[in-house]
Protein backbone atom coordinates (compact mmCIF):
# COMPACT_ATOMS: atom_id res chain seq x y z
CA UNK A 1 0.00 0.00 0.00
CA UNK A 2 1.35 3.50 -0.99
CA UNK A 3 -0.25 6.77 0.62
CA UNK A 4 -0.36 9.81 -1.24
CA UNK A 5 -1.76 13.35 -0.91
CA UNK A 6 -5.19 14.06 -3.06
CA UNK A 7 -4.98 17.59 -4.90
CA UNK A 8 -7.37 19.96 -4.27
CA UNK A 9 -9.65 18.78 -7.46
CA UNK A 10 -9.45 15.52 -6.67
CA UNK A 11 -10.48 16.31 -2.91
CA UNK A 12 -13.55 18.14 -4.11
CA UNK A 13 -14.38 15.79 -6.77
CA UNK A 14 -14.88 13.32 -3.93
CA UNK A 15 -16.91 15.13 -2.52
CA UNK A 16 -18.83 15.34 -4.98
CA UNK A 17 -19.86 11.84 -5.61
CA UNK A 18 -19.83 11.08 -1.90
CA UNK A 19 -23.63 11.17 -0.32
CA UNK A 20 -22.54 10.14 2.63
CA UNK A 21 -20.11 11.77 5.22
CA UNK A 22 -19.31 12.23 8.82
CA UNK A 23 -20.02 15.55 10.25
CA UNK A 24 -17.97 16.73 13.53
CA UNK A 25 -19.30 19.94 15.66
CA UNK A 26 -17.60 20.81 18.83
CA UNK A 27 -19.13 22.38 21.89
CA UNK A 28 -16.78 23.50 25.02
CA UNK A 29 -14.25 21.64 23.27
CA UNK A 30 -16.41 18.64 23.13
CA UNK A 31 -16.49 17.00 20.46
CA UNK A 32 -19.84 15.17 18.79
CA UNK A 33 -19.92 13.36 15.44
CA UNK A 34 -22.72 12.08 12.96
CA UNK A 35 -23.45 10.34 9.66
CA UNK A 36 -25.01 12.31 7.28
CA UNK A 37 -26.84 12.70 3.63
CA UNK A 38 -24.96 15.62 2.29
CA UNK A 39 -24.90 17.58 -0.82
CA UNK A 40 -21.91 18.67 -2.25
CA UNK A 41 -21.51 21.98 -4.33
CA UNK A 42 -18.58 24.16 -4.91
CA UNK A 43 -17.97 26.13 -2.11
CA UNK A 44 -20.54 24.52 -0.08
CA UNK A 45 -21.95 20.90 1.61
CA UNK A 46 -25.71 21.17 1.77
CA UNK A 47 -27.24 19.14 4.59
CA UNK A 48 -30.86 18.70 6.85
CA UNK A 49 -31.50 17.95 10.21
CA UNK A 50 -34.41 18.23 12.65
CA UNK A 51 -33.44 20.17 16.05
CA UNK A 52 -31.26 18.48 17.88
CA UNK A 53 -27.72 18.56 19.80
CA UNK A 54 -26.33 18.99 16.40
CA UNK A 55 -27.90 21.98 15.47
CA UNK A 56 -27.94 23.33 19.14
CA UNK A 57 -24.44 23.31 19.09
CA UNK A 58 -23.57 24.59 15.40
CA UNK A 59 -25.59 28.03 16.14
CA UNK A 60 -23.70 28.20 19.49
CA UNK A 61 -20.32 27.31 17.35
CA UNK A 62 -20.00 27.23 13.71
CA UNK A 63 -16.98 25.71 13.16
CA UNK A 64 -17.03 21.74 11.84
CA UNK A 65 -15.18 19.39 10.27
CA UNK A 66 -16.63 16.50 7.47
CA UNK A 67 -15.17 13.78 6.42
CA UNK A 68 -16.02 11.73 3.61
CA UNK A 69 -14.28 8.22 2.61
CA UNK A 70 -14.27 5.16 -0.17
CA UNK A 71 -13.25 2.29 1.74
CA UNK A 72 -13.34 -0.69 -0.78
CA UNK A 73 -10.47 -2.47 0.57
CA UNK A 74 -8.12 -2.09 3.39
CA UNK A 75 -5.46 -1.34 0.95
CA UNK A 76 -7.13 0.79 -1.17
CA UNK A 77 -9.06 3.76 0.31
CA UNK A 78 -9.79 7.55 -0.32
CA UNK A 79 -10.05 10.05 2.76
CA UNK A 80 -11.09 13.46 2.56
CA UNK A 81 -11.62 16.19 5.36
CA UNK A 82 -13.20 19.39 4.85
CA UNK A 83 -13.05 22.46 7.12
CA UNK A 84 -16.09 25.22 7.46
CA UNK A 85 -18.59 26.63 8.84
CA UNK A 86 -22.50 26.33 9.69
CA UNK A 87 -24.48 28.51 7.69
CA UNK A 88 -28.39 27.86 8.56
CA UNK A 89 -30.55 28.57 6.10
CA UNK A 90 -32.97 30.48 7.81
CA UNK A 91 -35.70 32.95 5.89
CA UNK A 92 -36.21 35.51 4.72
CA UNK A 93 -31.78 35.98 3.90
CA UNK A 94 -31.55 32.52 2.70
CA UNK A 95 -34.63 31.85 1.37
CA UNK A 96 -33.35 30.67 -2.13
CA UNK A 97 -30.48 28.75 -0.91
CA UNK A 98 -33.05 27.40 1.40
CA UNK A 99 -35.23 26.10 -1.78
CA UNK A 100 -31.95 24.93 -3.24
CA UNK A 101 -31.01 22.75 -0.73
CA UNK A 102 -34.68 20.70 -0.79
CA UNK A 103 -34.29 20.65 -3.99
CA UNK A 104 -30.73 18.85 -3.71
CA UNK A 105 -31.66 16.54 -0.69
CA UNK A 106 -35.25 16.25 -1.68
CA UNK A 107 -36.21 12.74 -2.39
CA UNK A 108 -34.19 11.28 1.02
CA UNK A 109 -34.83 13.98 3.10
CA UNK A 110 -38.93 13.34 2.30
CA UNK A 111 -38.02 9.92 2.79
CA UNK A 112 -36.49 10.34 6.26
CA UNK A 113 -38.76 12.69 8.07
CA UNK A 114 -41.32 10.41 7.42
CA UNK A 115 -39.09 7.79 9.19
CA UNK A 116 -38.75 10.12 11.91
CA UNK A 117 -42.73 11.30 11.47
CA UNK A 118 -43.43 7.50 12.79
CA UNK A 119 -41.02 7.75 15.24
CA UNK A 120 -42.29 10.60 16.90
CA UNK A 121 -45.57 9.91 17.01
CA UNK A 122 -44.50 6.94 19.11
CA UNK A 123 -42.38 9.24 21.23
CA UNK A 124 -43.81 11.08 24.53
CA UNK A 125 -41.67 13.60 23.60
CA UNK A 126 -43.22 17.09 21.68
CA UNK A 127 -39.88 17.16 19.26
CA UNK A 128 -40.85 19.20 16.10
CA UNK A 129 -39.73 17.47 12.80
CA UNK A 130 -39.65 20.20 10.65
CA UNK A 131 -36.63 20.02 8.89
CA UNK A 132 -33.69 22.34 9.30
CA UNK A 133 -31.43 22.99 5.90
CA UNK A 134 -28.25 24.14 6.22
CA UNK A 135 -24.80 24.20 4.62
CA UNK A 136 -20.99 24.34 5.18
CA UNK A 137 -19.24 27.12 3.63
CA UNK A 138 -15.94 25.60 2.93
CA UNK A 139 -12.44 27.00 4.22
CA UNK A 140 -10.17 24.13 3.32
CA UNK A 141 -10.05 20.39 2.39
CA UNK A 142 -7.59 17.83 2.56
CA UNK A 143 -7.05 14.32 1.18
CA UNK A 144 -5.70 11.31 0.91
CA UNK A 145 -5.31 7.98 -0.78
CA UNK A 146 -3.97 4.71 -0.37
CA UNK A 147 -3.39 2.27 -3.51
CA UNK A 148 -2.05 -1.24 -3.11
CA UNK A 149 1.82 -1.05 -4.16
CA UNK A 150 1.94 -1.05 -7.87
CA UNK A 151 -1.10 0.85 -8.73
CA UNK A 152 -1.13 4.61 -9.21
CA UNK B 1 -38.29 2.64 7.41
CA UNK B 2 -38.58 2.78 11.47
CA UNK B 3 -35.71 4.08 13.60
CA UNK B 4 -35.67 3.25 17.53
CA UNK B 5 -32.84 3.69 19.85
CA UNK B 6 -30.40 0.82 20.37
CA UNK B 7 -29.75 -0.32 23.99
CA UNK B 8 -26.26 0.45 26.15
CA UNK B 9 -26.00 -3.84 24.98
CA UNK B 10 -26.70 -3.21 21.55
CA UNK B 11 -24.32 0.09 21.15
CA UNK B 12 -21.34 -2.23 23.08
CA UNK B 13 -21.78 -4.87 20.59
CA UNK B 14 -21.52 -2.79 17.59
CA UNK B 15 -18.41 -1.19 18.48
CA UNK B 16 -17.34 -4.53 19.22
CA UNK B 17 -17.80 -5.82 16.29
CA UNK B 18 -17.11 -2.81 14.25
CA UNK B 19 -13.15 -2.84 12.81
CA UNK B 20 -12.88 1.15 11.26
CA UNK B 21 -14.51 4.45 12.71
CA UNK B 22 -14.20 8.20 12.93
CA UNK B 23 -12.29 9.68 15.93
CA UNK B 24 -13.20 13.01 16.63
CA UNK B 25 -10.75 15.58 18.42
CA UNK B 26 -11.25 19.56 18.92
CA UNK B 27 -8.76 22.16 19.78
CA UNK B 28 -10.29 25.69 20.62
CA UNK B 29 -13.81 24.47 19.59
CA UNK B 30 -12.53 23.50 16.08
CA UNK B 31 -13.77 19.98 15.57
CA UNK B 32 -11.28 17.76 13.59
CA UNK B 33 -12.59 14.23 12.51
CA UNK B 34 -10.65 11.15 10.97
CA UNK B 35 -11.08 7.41 9.87
CA UNK B 36 -9.80 4.95 12.44
CA UNK B 37 -9.12 1.41 13.28
CA UNK B 38 -10.38 0.82 16.49
CA UNK B 39 -10.26 -2.26 19.22
CA UNK B 40 -12.99 -2.44 21.58
CA UNK B 41 -12.75 -3.83 24.74
CA UNK B 42 -14.87 -3.07 27.86
CA UNK B 43 -14.48 0.23 28.64
CA UNK B 44 -12.29 1.23 26.08
CA UNK B 45 -11.69 1.43 22.81
CA UNK B 46 -7.82 0.88 21.44
CA UNK B 47 -6.20 2.79 18.77
CA UNK B 48 -2.57 3.89 17.46
CA UNK B 49 -1.56 6.66 15.22
CA UNK B 50 1.57 8.71 14.43
CA UNK B 51 2.44 12.01 15.61
CA UNK B 52 0.71 14.92 14.08
CA UNK B 53 -2.54 16.93 14.41
CA UNK B 54 -4.78 14.49 16.14
CA UNK B 55 -2.29 13.63 18.42
CA UNK B 56 -1.37 16.93 19.60
CA UNK B 57 -4.66 18.18 19.71
CA UNK B 58 -5.76 15.09 22.12
CA UNK B 59 -3.17 15.72 24.52
CA UNK B 60 -3.89 19.14 24.50
CA UNK B 61 -7.64 18.15 24.89
CA UNK B 62 -8.25 14.83 25.73
CA UNK B 63 -12.58 15.38 24.89
CA UNK B 64 -13.33 13.32 22.14
CA UNK B 65 -16.20 11.49 20.24
CA UNK B 66 -15.92 8.32 18.59
CA UNK B 67 -18.79 7.08 15.81
CA UNK B 68 -19.52 3.69 13.94
CA UNK B 69 -22.08 2.66 11.58
CA UNK B 70 -23.10 -0.38 9.35
CA UNK B 71 -24.62 0.78 6.66
CA UNK B 72 -25.81 -1.89 4.29
CA UNK B 73 -29.01 0.54 2.72
CA UNK B 74 -30.64 3.58 2.74
CA UNK B 75 -33.56 1.86 5.03
CA UNK B 76 -30.99 -0.47 7.18
CA UNK B 77 -28.10 1.36 8.97
CA UNK B 78 -27.11 1.33 12.61
CA UNK B 79 -25.40 4.51 14.67
CA UNK B 80 -23.04 4.64 17.83
CA UNK B 81 -21.50 7.28 19.22
CA UNK B 82 -19.21 6.54 22.29
CA UNK B 83 -17.95 9.92 24.27
CA UNK B 84 -14.69 9.62 26.20
CA UNK B 85 -11.53 10.76 26.91
CA UNK B 86 -7.86 10.53 25.27
CA UNK B 87 -5.33 8.21 26.97
CA UNK B 88 -1.99 8.00 25.56
CA UNK B 89 -0.66 5.19 26.72
CA UNK B 90 2.84 5.80 27.56
CA UNK B 91 5.66 4.00 29.24
CA UNK B 92 6.55 3.45 32.18
CA UNK B 93 2.80 4.04 33.58
CA UNK B 94 1.05 1.97 31.11
CA UNK B 95 3.46 -0.41 29.73
CA UNK B 96 1.24 -3.20 30.20
CA UNK B 97 -2.14 -1.48 28.53
CA UNK B 98 0.68 -0.55 25.57
CA UNK B 99 1.62 -3.73 24.53
CA UNK B 100 -1.99 -5.52 25.25
CA UNK B 101 -2.82 -2.07 22.70
CA UNK B 102 0.06 -3.82 20.18
CA UNK B 103 -1.32 -6.94 20.35
CA UNK B 104 -4.73 -6.28 19.80
CA UNK B 105 -3.97 -3.75 16.52
CA UNK B 106 -1.01 -6.11 15.80
CA UNK B 107 -1.74 -6.93 12.14
CA UNK B 108 -3.60 -3.92 11.04
CA UNK B 109 -0.73 -1.65 12.81
CA UNK B 110 2.29 -3.60 11.26
CA UNK B 111 0.82 -3.21 7.81
CA UNK B 112 -0.20 0.49 7.95
CA UNK B 113 3.04 1.33 9.43
CA UNK B 114 4.99 -0.24 6.56
CA UNK B 115 3.14 1.94 4.00
CA UNK B 116 3.91 5.07 6.11
CA UNK B 117 7.32 4.29 6.18
CA UNK B 118 7.02 4.05 2.43
CA UNK B 119 5.52 7.44 1.93
CA UNK B 120 7.81 9.17 4.56
CA UNK B 121 10.66 7.38 2.90
CA UNK B 122 9.79 9.96 -0.21
CA UNK B 123 9.09 12.81 2.08
CA UNK B 124 11.66 15.84 2.67
CA UNK B 125 10.00 16.66 5.82
CA UNK B 126 11.34 14.45 8.94
CA UNK B 127 8.69 12.63 10.50
CA UNK B 128 8.65 9.80 12.97
CA UNK B 129 6.89 7.08 11.90
CA UNK B 130 7.07 5.80 15.61
CA UNK B 131 3.24 4.45 16.41
CA UNK B 132 1.53 5.99 19.22
CA UNK B 133 -0.79 3.76 20.90
CA UNK B 134 -3.53 5.21 23.00
CA UNK B 135 -7.11 4.23 24.09
CA UNK B 136 -10.13 6.34 24.56
CA UNK B 137 -12.18 5.53 28.08
CA UNK B 138 -15.86 5.48 27.15
CA UNK B 139 -17.68 8.06 29.49
CA UNK B 140 -21.44 7.34 27.30
CA UNK B 141 -22.51 5.69 24.74
CA UNK B 142 -25.82 6.02 22.53
CA UNK B 143 -27.31 4.53 19.20
CA UNK B 144 -29.82 4.46 16.86
CA UNK B 145 -31.04 1.84 14.53
CA UNK B 146 -33.08 1.97 11.50
CA UNK B 147 -35.04 -0.91 9.91
CA UNK B 148 -37.39 -1.37 6.97
CA UNK B 149 -40.78 -1.07 8.40
CA UNK B 150 -42.47 -4.83 9.47
CA UNK B 151 -39.12 -5.55 10.69
CA UNK B 152 -38.00 -5.99 14.01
Amino acid sequence: MVIHELTQEECRERLARTPFGRLACALENQPYVVPVRIAYEPNYIYMFSTAGQKIEWMRENPKVCIQVDEIPSESQWTSVIAIGHYQELAEPRYTAEKAHARELLEKYSRWWLTALAVRREKSTRDLSIEPIFFRIEIDSVTGLQALPEGEK
